[in-house]
């Protein structure tokens, strides 16, 4: 953080916001984004980044929380486990280069990780796509089980990814936002399926958008909320209800 | 190209896509999109391209195209000159990694960098972003100069780009699509003004979407174009009036 300018609070809006300028562009855009999205929920914070993200404040209705943790599930429980897979070090695995690149250095101990350039065998002797061979191969080395697994390209590593799943996989969260108008809204579809039968959690999109800059967007609010508990700024174990009675009854106090 | 399917023209719709199943969903995906997109100038190819990137057939009309070439300011100038500068083994210049990361390495030998890494003592100094410091500190040393110059993401990059061209700099081609609520809208209508005023052909588009994303994208385009030239499939030194009458042309002769 900059000496130059101490009315930049310590806690800024932007993990990759190092310098002043960025800093105060990246407050002055999510107080705007906030005027839009609400801000009560874990969920609300991933609605937040992807209007961000998008520079689209309708997007906020385009996403999808399911699955399940612990505490119940509720649309937080896929950040919750996210952020609790963040704390504990989890491999977050993306689909290609693009979103790795996307995906922070800054506020976690995690590796960062690609399928794209395994598998490539696999690729090669059945003509699937190189992501999908690449989501499989991984997943015969055990690489997603409790990882965090990030899709931000291609609709067949998510199918390939809901295939793991499914033949007992356990992602710590996965978050998948493929692009396009083959295949990537049915791709998200079936993670969503795969999520509730097994009560995977999982932030998607519904429609044609998203992308791998979504996808790296939203994984970075994930390590975000696990800076914010990891500095005690946060109580990460709440159900979705608890944390709005609770901010409600903190605003009646003041 | 995988051997298996030989009903997958050579001629395919991604560079990136190299297994059979890839080269289908890219070239139905296309096929869907020109549905919906012109296919008559190279500006429509990017207009295609954008729509495909970000999901969103409307996308189409939000692209701008500035600048000139010696054939003229018609909308196909900022990629014919794109598409030369490919050709000529130009650098291809981004402003972050997530934006080289998206950039093919296939069909072309142009170096890819990124302006991010550089120039952190003027950003620490002066607390200005870490990218606007890093494209003044790539500026300094000429690298800007007949680059292919990408700003997927910082409007800061975009803003101090443009201040660069007011000095004097001569980026081949710019394209720039930072995305977001604070500046970024206004750092491509900048873009453009300096465009127009001293000819050096860009694309852009207007409103508060982009990214880095969509960046990468539109610069694979250049790519293709340009392996379509060297491969002797089109041909490059026309005015977009030209092609369209050509095509009008070819299509009564069927």
């Amino acid at each position: 953080m900059s000496e130059s300018n101490g009315a930049i609070e310590e806690e800024y809006a932007d993990l990759g916001a190092t310098t002043t300028e960025a800093m105060e562009i990246a407050e002055t855009s999510m107080d705007i984004v906030r005027q839009f999205v609400p801000d009560e929920t874990l969920a609300d914070r991933v609605r937040q980044k992807s209007v961000h993200s998008m520079g689209d404040i309708e997007f906020q209705h385009l996403l999808e929380f399911t699955g399940r943790d612990e505490i119940g599930n509720d649309e937080d429980a896929p950040i919750r486990a996210g952020a609790r897979a963040v704390l504990e070090f989890a491999d977050i695995v993306t689909d290609i280069t693009m979103a790795k690149a996307g995906v922070t250095s800054r506020g976690h101990d995690c590796e960062r990780r690609k399928a794209i350039g395994h598998g490539s065998e696999l690729a090669k002797e059945t003509g699937m796509t190189r992501t999908a061979a690449s989501v499989l191969e991984l997943d015969k080395r055990g690489v997603y089980d409790g990882a965090i697994a990030v899709v931000g390209n291609a609709p067949t590593a998510a199918f390939a990814l809901a295939d793991c799943i499914e033949n007992g996989t356990r992602p710590a969260a996965v978050v998948a936002t493929p692009v396009g108008f083959v295949k990537a809204s049915e791709s998200r579809e079936r993670i969503r399926e795969v999520s509730d039968e097994y009560g995977v959690p999982a932030i998607t999109n519904v429609g044609r958008r998203g992308g791998s800059g979504l996808a790296a967007a939203l994984t970075n609010e994930l390590i975000h909320v696990a800076s914010d508990v990891r500095n005690g700024d946060l109580e990460l174990d709440l159900a979705a209800e608890t944390r709005v009675a609770q901010n409600e009854a903190g605003d009646a106090d003041r």
